[in-house]
C-alpha cells in the first residue's frame, strides 16, 4: 500500500471526525506530508489544543470501525461549486475556482464529502495504525494576510509496530530538541521580546562549548595552511555594489546610514576577504592563499521562519576563501573535502554529498564551468565518494558541493559547502603574477566546514542529546561534597583539576547527596566526584560517570589520566 | 624662563617670517601648546608644504639675529579694530570683536604686529633653539564650515641640547607610528574608500597577533573566575531605552530598521550581559557573577577625529560586568586592579592612576556614591597605589578608576577603567536573594583591562616599535635557505618547529641570503634560521636574533629549548 495514499486517506477521516464533533467547522486542505499528514480547519468559536486530540482520535476510530468505502465521483465545476457553496465551505469554493479543468473529483466517506484528486484506499477500515500528534496555527494558503486556521498534524502507518517505532523516534527527537536542551542545560537563550527574535545570546556554558569548538577549529585550520583574518561587521554599500550582493540579495541585507552614506551590516564575509587579498601583489608562488575567519553575518529572515539556533538572523560562519590558480583548483577542493569529513567524523556525524551543477541562468564562460565542475567531480571520484547530482542547482556564479550531516537519529542537517567562484575575482579584478610574468585571474573557493556555528551547535546538541563528549563538555567534572565539612577537601580536589585545565565546578549547596547527583546527571555532566569522609581520609574521590554510573573509588591521578586520555581521543 | 612664553614668542617670530616671505598672508592664532607651538595662516594662492619650512626657518633665524624687542602696547578696542582692519587681518578683527574688555593689548617686533595678551620674552634674540616641524590644514576656530587655514607646527627650547633630545624623541615616535608599522609589517589596513573610514581590517599577521593576545586574555580571565558569554551585535531599540543609552548617547549610536522596528548596532555590551544575568534567579551564594566577553561595539565618531587604531568606529573591548553584593564591592575592585596591573606589566607598560568622583549631575543615592567611592579609594590605598583625584569627573551613574598606560617613550595611552554602577541594576530591576531570603539589588562593576583591542594594539605596536616579544610575535622564526638545494632541509626544520606550535615561515625566494636577512630584520622577526650546506650536514641551524645578531650554529633542540623558555617568560 502506498504510504501517501494511506496518510491522505487518514486526513479525510480526521476531517470527517472534526466535522462530526464540531459542526460548522470549515475545511482547508489536508495533504499527506513527509512522515504523516495534516488537515486545516476553521472552527468558529473553538480553540483546539492537544488535549482535544484523544477525543478526535476516538471519533476517527469509530469511523475506521464502520469501514466506510472511499467513493470517488466526478462533477462539473459548476456542480461542485454549488455543492460546496451549499455546505458553506468557502475555502473549497476558492480552490475549485482556481482549478483550470472542466471537471473536478470529490471523495465521499459516509456523510463526509471532500474535494479531492485522490487516490484513496478502498475503505476506512484499511487504516490500521494512526495517531494525532499536534495542533498548530497556519495561515490559509500560507499567506500572512489570510485567516489563521487550525492545523492538526497526525501520522499513519501500515502496522502498529511501525507507528510505535516512529512515535518512539519522535519522542526521542523531542527529548533532544535543542531549544528544550538549550534551556535545561542553560546553554543559550533568544530574548525575543527584550532584544529581538533570531538573535542568540550564549550563556556561560553555551559560550564555553562554542569557544572550545572554535579553538579546535582554528587549530585545525592552522595545521592546514590557512591564515586568520578579521574584518569589521559593517562596510560601505558601494562595496556590495561591486560584489553584486546589493542587486540580488538586497532584501536580506540590513542597511544603515553613516555620514549620509549607505552602509551594510555584512551578510557575507567574501568582499572583506577580497579587499585583503587585493591589498598586495600576489605571485603564483604565494598561491593558494587561504583566508579563514569565524565571521559573523546578519541576514534578514521573516520572523515566522525563525527556529531556535537553526534559522536565525545573525550567525557566525567558519568561513574561508581560497584564492588559487585554475591548476590548483582540484587539489584544493580535495583538501577541503578531507577537512570537512574529518570534522564531521570528530563530532559524531555521518554524511551525504550533493553536487549542484550549472543553472539555466549563469555568469562566466562555459569552459570555466566545465573546469570547475570537472574539478569537483574528480575530487569526489578519486576519493570514491558517492554523491547525488542536483542538475542546475548551482548558484549562478559556480557549481558547488553540499554535504548533509546525518545525526544519531539519522536526521539530515545542512553542513559543509564547497563553492567554486569565477564571478567575484572578475568583479573585483583580482590578479596574481603567473610564472611567465603575466597577470592572471585566480579562482576563488568559498567554503564552510561546520557551516554556521549556530546551526552546527543546534545539530550538535540534538546529535548528542546534550550529553557532549568529554573534550567539549562545558563542565567536565562536578565535585559533590557530601556535607559542609568536606568543602575544604572538595576545594583541594577542584584546584588540582583546575591546574590541569580541567573544567570543574563544585556543588556546595546544603542538599542531600542524592539530589546533587540527580541534578548533575540531568545536567549531563560527564563525571561526578563524590567526596565524603572516606574519600578525604584516603585522599581519593568516588567517581561516577554519567553513562556508566558508579565507577568506585579512585585516586586523583588515576582519574586525571583517564580524563586526559578520553579528551585526547575525543571520546566519552 | 617660562617654556610657554618662549614658545609663544617663537610663534610670533614664525608669523613675522611668514608675512615677510608671503605678503598678504593673514593671521589666525598662534598659541604655545604641549611640546611646542603653532600659527595658523590664510595665504592666498599659496599651498605650503614641509619643503617650505627650511626657508621660513631661515627667515626666523634672521629675525632672531636682529634681536628685536617685544613691545607691548595697550589700545582701545576701536583703535585696535581700525589698526587690524587697515592691515586686512579679518580673523584678528573677528577676535577683537569677541573680547569683552574695553582695552586690548598688541605686541610689536620689528615691523610685525599681533593682537596678543602676552607675556613675551624681552627680545627675539632670547630664542636659542627652535625648529619647525610640520604643515597641516586646520579650520578657523576648529569649525568645519569655516575656511581652512594653513597651520605650521614648531617647537622651541631654552637650549640646543634640549631641542635635540626632543627631536630625537619625535623621530623615534614617528618610526614607531602604528599606522606606518601597520603598513610595513602588514598587520592591518583601513579601507577608507572601499569600505569606510574607522573600520579596521586585520591582515593575517595582525589577526594572529590579536588572537594570541585574546587567547592569553581569555585564559587569564578563566583563572580569575570569570565566565564567558557571547551576545549578538544588534538589539531592539527598546533595550536601549531601558538602559537609558538612547537618551544621552543617541548621536553616537547606529540605528537600523527590522520589521518596522528600531534596532541598534550595539555601542556597549552591558545591556546584553544584563539580560543574561536577569534570565535566572541568583542567590547571594552565586555572587559575584563575572561575565566576560571580547565584545565588539560600534560608535559614531566624526570622520575628522578618526586616527589609525586609536580612534575608530568599530572596536572590541575586553569587557566584563561583575554583579556583586555591596559587601563584595571593595574586594572585587581590588582584584580588578591587580588583574589590570598584571596585564599592563606583561605587555611592558608602566601606568598612572586617576580617580574620578561624583559629578554635579548624578543619579542614585548619596550613600551609594559614598560607598562606591570609599571602596575604590580603599582598594587603592590598601595596595599603596598613588593616584590623582579628578573631582567631579565620574560618569553620572558612579565613580571610576582610569588607568593610563605609559609606553617605552613615556607617552600616556588610555587603558583599563573600573567603573561602579548603581544605575543599570536599578533600571533593569536586577536582584539577588540575600542570606535572609529577601530580594536585594546587586552592584555592577563595568571594567576593561586592556580597553579596546584596537587602541591597545595601536599602543602595543608603538610601545615595542613593532618588535613584538617572542610570545606574541605573529611570526616567531623565519627560515632562510641559502640556495634552492637547501629547501628540503629547510622544510624539515620548519615541520619540526611547527609540530612544537612555533609560528614559523620559510623564505624560499631565489634571493641572496643577505637580502633575505635584511628583509626578515625589517619585518622584525625575532629569530632567523639560516640553513646552508654546513647546517644541513650538521643537522643544525645558524641562529640570528633580531636584537643580538648572529648567535652561531645550534642544534635544533637547543634552539627550541631557548624559544620555549623565552615564550614562557614572555621575554625576548
Amino acid at each position: 500500500m502506498d504510504l501517501n495514499t494511506l496518510r491522505h486517506s487518514a486526513s479525510h477521516i480526521l476531517a470527517a471526525a472534526v466535522q462530526e464533533l464540531y459542526p460548522g467547522a470549515r475545511l482547508g486542505i489536508g495533504p499527506a506530508i513527509e512522515d504523516g499528514f495534516y488537515y486545516d480547519f476553521d472552527i468558529p468559536n473553538v480553540t483546539l489544543t492537544s488535549e482535544d486530540l484523544p477525543r478526535i482520535e476516538e471519533k476517527m476510530r469509530e469511523i475506521v470501525k464502520k469501514n466506510e468505502p472511499f467513493e470517488r465521483q466526478e462533477l462539473k465545476k459548476e456542480e461542485a461549486l454549488k455543492l460546496f457553496e451549499k455546505e458553506n465551505e468557502k475555502f473549497k469554493v476558492e480552490l475549485i475556482k482556481d482549478i483550470p479543468d472542466e471537471k473536478v473529483s470529490i471523495y465521499k466517506t459516509g456523510k463526509f464529502t471532500d474535494l479531492c484528486r485522490g487516490p484513496h484506499i478502498g475503505s476506512t477500515g484499511e487504516i490500521k495504525a494512526f495517531k494525532l500528534l499536534t495542533v498548530a496555527g497556519a495561515y490559509w494558503r500560507g499567506v500572512e494576510s489570510n485567516p489563521m486556521l487550525t492545523r492538526i498534524y497526525g501520522t499513519a502507518f501500515p502496522t502498529e509496530e511501525e507507528l510505535k517505532t516512529h512515535i518512539t523516534k519522535l519522542e526521542e527527537a523531542l527529548k533532544r530538541d535543542h531549544r528544550k536542551l538549550g534551556r535545561e542545560l542553560d546553554l543559550f537563550n533568544i530574548y525575543h521580546e527584550e532584544a529581538g527574535p533570531g538573535l542568540v545570546y550564549y550563556h556561560p556554558r553555551g559560550a564555553r562549548l562554542r569557544l572550545l569548538i572554535e579553538d579546535f577549529l582554528r587549530k585545525e585550520h592552522l595545521l592546514r595552511g590557512y591564515q586568520f583574518v578579521m574584518i569589521p561587521h559593517i562596510a560601505r554599500g558601494s562595496l556590495w555594489n561591486t560584489s553584486g550582493h546589493s542587486g540580488y540579495y538586497r532584501e536580506n541585507m540590513y542597511y544603515l546610514e553613516i555620514d549620509k552614506q549607505e552602509y551594510v551590516l555584512k551578510p557575507m564575509n567574501c568582499p572583506g576577504h577580497i579587499l585583503i587579498y587585493k591589498n598586495k601583489l600576489h605571485s603564483y608562488r604565494d598561491l593558494p592563499v587561504r583566508f579563514f575567519e569565524l565571521g559573523t553575518v546578519y541576514r534578514y529572515e521573516r520572523s515566522g521562519v525563525l527556529h531556535g539556533l537553526l534559522r536565525v538572523r545573525g550567525f557566525t560562519q567558519d568561513d574561508a576563501h581560497i584564492f588559487c590558480t585554475p591548476e590548483q583548483l582540484q587539489e584544493e577542493i580535495s583538501k577541503v573535502i578531507d577537512f570537512a569529513f574529518e570534522m564531521l567524523k570528530t563530532f559524531g556525524f555521518e554524511w551525504e554529498v550533493d553536487l549542484s551543477t550549472r543553472p539555466e541562468k549563469y555568469a562566466g564562460a562555459e569552459e570555466n564551468w566545465k573546469h570547475a565542475t570537472d574539478a569537483l567531480v574528480e575530487a569526489l571520484k578519486q576519493k570514491g565518494i558517492e554523491y547525488k547530482v542536483d542538475e542546475g542547482a548551482g548558484v549562478f556564479y559556480g557549481p558547488k558541493i553540499d554535504v548533509k550531516m546525518k545525526d544519531a537519529l539519522g536526521r539530515p542537517w545542512q553542513g559543509p559547502t564547497i563553492q567554486v567562484d569565477f564571478n567575484l575575482p572578475e568583479r573585483f579584478d583580482l590578479n596574481y603574477i603567473a610564472e611567465d610574468g603575466s597577470k592572471k585571474r585566480p579562482v576563488m573557493i568559498h567554503r564552510v566546514v561546520l557551516g554556521s556555528m549556530e546551526r552546527f551547535l543546534g545539530a550538535l546538541i540534538e546529535n548528542y542529546g546534550g550529553a557532549f563528549p568529554l573534550w567539549i563538555a562545558p563542565v567536565q567534572v562536578m565535585i559533590l561534597p557530601i556535607a559542609d565539612r568536606h568543602a575544604a577537601y572538595a576545594q583541594t580536589v577542584a584546584d588540582q583539576l583546575l591546574s590541569q585545565d580541567i573544567r570543574v565546578e563544585t556543588d556546595n549547596r546544603r542538599e542531600k547527596i542524592n539530589l546533587k547527583i540527580r541534578e548533575a546527571q540531568m545536567q549531563k555532566i560527564p563525571y561526578m566526584l563524590i567526596v565524603g569522609d572516606k574519600e578525604e581520609q584516603q585522599k581519593a574521590v568516588a567517581v561516577r560517570s554519567r553513562s556508566e554510573g558508579d565507577l568506585g573509588i579512585s585516586d586523583l591521578n588515576t582519574f586525571l589520566e583517564k580524563l586526559k586520555k578520553e579528551c585526547y581521543n575525543k571520546s566519552g
